[in-house]
């Protein structure tokens, strides 16, 4: 898997950065693959975050996303690497990350990382 | 972009001022305009605050935010701008205000400003 | 205004006082007037409290909200104006009351007022 | 009224006494009369507790609710006297009932009693 | 009834133990069997942890949760078991398990476990 | 079973018999008991009826319904009696009745008489 | 009862009645008073209507609906009115009306009154 | 597969066999096995029939669905089945039957036969 | 008001013209102003036709319908106006337009109009 | 594009051919890439037919679909295309689709197509 995924991601200057405020971004289309079964997962991925310098730019955060397309990677893995790179780019003071996947025999899944460590 | 929009909101006279209570106040019709594609934006703002000596009159609120219509601004300067409008006009004890934006390219934003700062 | 309102309103022994427990009541059918149009409001009232001595009796209640439907008067005003004449004759140990309003000009209201002050 | 309604319930044996657990029932199906009026009354009963060495055998809870489809009581002492009989044979370590009424003259009610006293 | 169902439970490493992250699995396709009156029961289990070293593998949950297809136990007893197999395997940090069960005679359960002990 | 129940039920005169139109009533709050278990039985009936001369009193209704809270009798049975009982009284021109049971056994009845005849 | 009630309905001219094309109006806060209790009623009326040379003016509408605020009048005598008086002043091609009213006694109803008639 | 099944079906007479009225039956809780897979599938059943002569008795019924518990059949092949025993036993005038399945590999399906055939 | 607006409306040729088939469109974002008042409307149009030669280009008609931004102009002719507008570019076997209108003064709109005339 | 992607689909043998049955098949998981932008769509596809002498092989199904993953295509011509591979593979007796979109620049999309023409 390739590793530069987060290049993709761009920012733009947070308007207000004296104050703590959040922003939750929902992000309905996300699908990967399953590296065991090659089929594809779909999921919900909820980004909320306290911006400190900089904000993300939503365009830039729909083409990262888009590139797991073909990716084969777990639910866990891929949460928590969502949740790196955009830490490692936006820099937030704290964050959020939940991933709501659809059922896959009979078992759904929530995943929910956060940022800093609780 | 004109500066002058906050005079267009008025108050009244609290009338209970020696008891702290919360006013919530939801205005599902807010549009303003994307600055990058100059598209109509829609949301839902959500004000909760606590009033001091005055509370805002809901017609001259909707006034106000009916300036907006043609204005081109961001999800996350707006929010803080209107905040900053009725913080300086209402100047209540508490506040926060809840901006709730339709999607765009699949992805749906929530903005949420607090006053005094968390 | 007449102010004898809370006259209206009847209570009967609270059956367990040494116990502290909470009472919920929801009122959907409130309405009374707007004192700047002349057009009537309508809102949902909830009544939610820890009695003392005494409870309210529910019949007594809706007689005396009744008496609002030709009055003229404020949500801000009605809402902290109710909460008084039920502690004043029920003596609650706590008590909220929430006001929740339907949209007029594409706004709607929610007032919550508590007793005793946070 | 007959007062040895709590005969009815029946325990069994809590298969983990050592770990603090949550149970939950949930009773739409609750019915008594109205002592003022004459006339029935329907509700959901919601009980929640720890057990300690027993637990609420449910039919045994069923039964024992049926037995107010002729009693004429009001709410407040019903949600109190079933947390009494249910408080006295079960002997939680921590409970609460919420009963949840149908509206009467537009006005619904919902009664919450804890044990031990808040 | 037979003891060891929970050699059919697998892991897999965890993919970032240094992170304290939530885990939700939800399985709404359980059934068990009442041993008092040889019907079937049937619930929706919630796991929720926070793993330490290892996660559990979903399709070897489905199928230790398929086992209790042809058992003959309680709802409290149950649930219990079910936690201490998944705590006993999985080795999580934290986790709460939450079993919802459809209704029998009107009245509806809802059984939750928490680890370590609140 | 007594058969005299209809003797309860009481009509107004039609205020506007020249005009066809529908008069729809909802009645949540019905129950009898199963002559098989002795359990009680909760349904919810729906009249659906164009009267002719007559239309029916909404209070005689209640009284009427309430008399079942004793009888044991099968869902079938039930609702053809109360429809036969509801022609009798009040003549409609076109009438409908759906009676809606909570579920026994995991299993939920709906049931539906129309006169005249299909 | 006045009689005068439909001079308040105004209307403004068809933009184009060369074409059959629904409207619909709902107004979920019409009230009236119950002529045999003295207490008021709640419903929601919903207009649906095929214009031919006028369609009704909104405004007009609701200080009409306005006017029952205080007349006692049943459920079906005061929809088979209004339905009257709509018709004699916007002189449609086709209507429906349909008046939905909150419960009293767990009891709720709906009226259809139609035109012209089936 | 064993053919007799349908002997567990039980009905009683028709109570009112001169008048053609609709009977509905919801089961919530049906679970067969995938003879493809050897998964248990999940699945809910509705039964809409006239009644001719006899009635379906709901509790046969019940232990009729259980039977299927651990037979590996088709969706296609059950629903269809079912329906050939509903209707050799009922012997309705008229019947319909929908079976509606929890989802596999992101697909859910509903079959749904009638009889006499359309 | 300004007639040319349909010339911003495109269409791309229909994949498979041999075949009827229905096309629904639904724009939840429309909004214009009232005339009378200088308010902004809300409202949610839907599109459903049956295309012949053509279908409509979904940008141009996103971006048509921003035209009426600023444009005053009531319910009933703005609805027959884009119906106009969209047949004659469209040129569609079939159609029908709905557009439903936020709450005024507490009463809500929906206009459906349908081409070729019922 | 790749012409061949019917020859994923499979079908079994009708269990009961001699009988007209619907079978609906809902597929939420499906994407495909639009032509114009190169970004990814994504939709619910329902399928509702009757069988002929062949029912649809679900495994196959879900592959046939995936293969439009990295596939550019309009929302009507996929669902045309989707259409006509299901008739000529499963040849039923009827047959109905149904492509519900999520929404790109505040509008969706649903495309419904009938087999035979209507």
């Amino acid at each position: 898997m390739s590793d530069n995924f987060r290049e993709t991601l761009e920012t733009f200057e947070n308007p207000r950065p004296e104050r703590d405020y959040w922003i939750e971004i929902q992000c309905p289309e996300f699908t990967s693959v399953c590296p065991k079964t090659g089929q594809p997962d779909f999921g919900t991925l909820t980004f909320r975050y306290v911006a400190d310098q900089h904000c993300i730019e939503l365009k830039s955060l729909k083409l990262y996303l888009q590139r797991y397309r073909s990716e084969g990677i777990f639910y866990e893995r891929i949460t928590n690497r969502i949740m790196d790179d955009f830490v490692a780019v936006v820099q937030p003071r704290r964050c959020t990350l939940e991933s709501r996947w659809t059922p896959r025999g009979g078992i759904s899944s929530v995943i929910t990382v956060e940022y800093p460590d609780a």
